[in-house]
């Protein structure tokens, strides 16, 4: 499982779909194929690592997946038929397939007489697909919140300046969590003001090759001048601050992995309504004393309230740091299952 | 010399005198005697080590100072003539001594008929003492400004509790800086609003052995009943908020390191007069979004005159953070020397 794990890194953490990988094992517990998904519209990992062998040669074996294998026909066919059809004995799976209609693969693999055994390094696989997870649990995007602040909090100097408080290092690594990400958002002040492209380049300035759909939320006109229109990616304009509605339909449209860019007051607003599964804190060495601060109103009132996070890692970056956080405590419990994906 | 440097370091970094270390070494290049200097009115190191010798064991050895030996009468006689008076044939040091009265010593040394070298490993033995140094040069206090604050940049929420927005590891820090620091400065307002009582206390919240000078800056009246009058060294209560007035007052008192705990006001003010050598910031893994800011007024309009630092040391301390800094540009330039007193 350890294996399948690592072949699961392999694939994007973006995407519709999330990262698998799988092992087929011969009767003598030798490995005799691999594969892993590569995105949304190529095989599914079993499927991947069948294609691997000739006919009859799977007659037997032990598949080792590191998600449940699905059992639904979406863009392919359903893994548990191919399993079937290839005659493999077992199936040993990680984490539990959350879908709707891509669950219940281990009870229709049972049916047909093969022995599943779920929940094999489990918490991994879990924490190496939270975000898929959680999106697909709570049917809206995992969302990740960053900014860019002087070392006392403040994203702009007094007059609006703010190009640049950070350096190139930590400018090029939020590019990478840019193309990491199924879609960037940020809010129609942060479009007036700063008219970002909202692009994922890479250090010569050229385009990386995934790009992620540029978002832009809020009531206030976009002018049609703006840089987000000439993204590769259709821009999706929400002409809505209602939060929760727009998670729901950025999900409707695929998109698992949200990265909100700001402004501070579309950043308050995800902290605010407690949608921030991740924060992203770029801090650069230096001090501001005024000018606009990183987060606003996010109606803490006393210190007992204080929004409290968990660092999960900390990087260093030229002269900048990088803080990862998650909050202390759970969001809202997640529901059960809502609508699959896999 | 690396052997002298690692001596000095035995000794307290605060103080009126800076941290010396002293090896004594044979005709055979034996180390034949050492020392260290332990802080004001103890043995200088060359005197510490001269002692671990008997009546003429050091004629014709060679001393190893991290600085140049002192040339004047303080609460201890002078290093030169000690070394003279021992017959000692030569004499390496790395810093040269700044001071006034005290420096001189190496041309003492030659008239002596001594070989005398300066500036072995001076890199190094400059850094090792270079609040000392600068304090010295400056004729006023090495100043660190230290704050706590959300990752937000909050030092209190809308209410204004501020308790804790670190933990007990920052917190404890907290307490072992202020026990390598001369003395401690609050505003007014900070003692006004949270009666701090400026003591150095271990885990167990005893007194630790040395307690730095509480020194509160400001205008405004403090209450006969505040917890900085039962501190165990008495309080400076400064009664202006000219800072250059104040520092220099209190470098006459013999403090070489001050350590700024706040609140934002007094912090601003070191930073915006140019008057900070150092940062301690603490991060609390917290977002406030409203609430008194860690710094306000500094004078910077727009980014391109931001207060731009350097990091020198990143601590994880339980689940906060302390970042160390100095300004990315030395302050104004050194004064060649002003006043000694080693």
């Amino acid at each position: 499982m350890r294996h399948a794990l690592s072949l699961a890194r392999r694939g994007p953490a973006r995407g519709v779909n999330p990262q698998v990988g799988c092992v087929i094992l011969g009767p003598d517990g030798s490995r005799i194929a691999e594969g892993w998904h590569r995105g949304s519209g190529s095989p599914h990992a079993e499927v991947d690592a069948l294609s691997k062998l000739a006919r009859g040669e799977a007659r037997g074996a032990t598949a080792v997946v590191t998600l449940e294998p699905c059992n639904h026909t979406g863009k392919t066919g359903p893994c548990t038929d191919a399993l079937i059809a290839a005659g493999v004995g077992r199936v040993f799976f990680a984490s539990t397939d959350p879908g709707v209609p891509s669950g219940g693969g281990a009870r229709r693999l049972r049916d047909a007489g093969i022995t599943v055994v779920g929940g094999v390094l489990r918490t991994e696989a879990d924490e190496l697909i939270l975000p898929w997870l959680t999106a697909v649990r709570r049917g809206r995007p995992w969302v990740t919140v960053k900014w860019a602040s002087s070392l006392d909090g403040r994203v702009a100097a007094a007059d609006g300046t703010s190009q640049w408080i950070t350096g190139t290092a930590a400018r090029q690594r939020v590019h990478e969590m840019r193309a990491a990400s199924d879609a960037i958002a940020v809010g129609t002040g942060t479009v007036l003001a700063d008219d970002p492209s909202l692009t994922a380049r890479g250090d010569g300035g050229e385009l990386m090759e995934h790009q992620p759909v540029p978002v832009v939320i809020g009531q206030s006109m976009v002018p049609a001048s703006a840089r987000v229109f000439q993204h590769p990616q259709p821009a999706i304009i929400t002409a809505s601050r209602d939060l929760d509605a727009v998670l729901a339909d950025l999900f409707s449209r695929g998109i698992r992995r949200l990265f909100v860019e700001g402004g501070p007051t579309l950043a308050s607003a995800f902290i605010a309504a407690g949608l921030a599964d991740d924060y992203a804190v770029f801090l650069g060495p230096v001090l501001l004393g005024a000018g606009r601060a990183a987060v606003d109103a996010i109606g803490v009132e006393t210190i007992q309230d204080a929004r409290r996070l968990r660092t999960i890692g900390i990087e260093q970056l030229g002269d900048d740091l990088l803080i990862l956080a998650r909050p202390a405590m759970p969001l809202d419990p997640l529901p059960p299952a809502t609508e699959g994906s896999h």
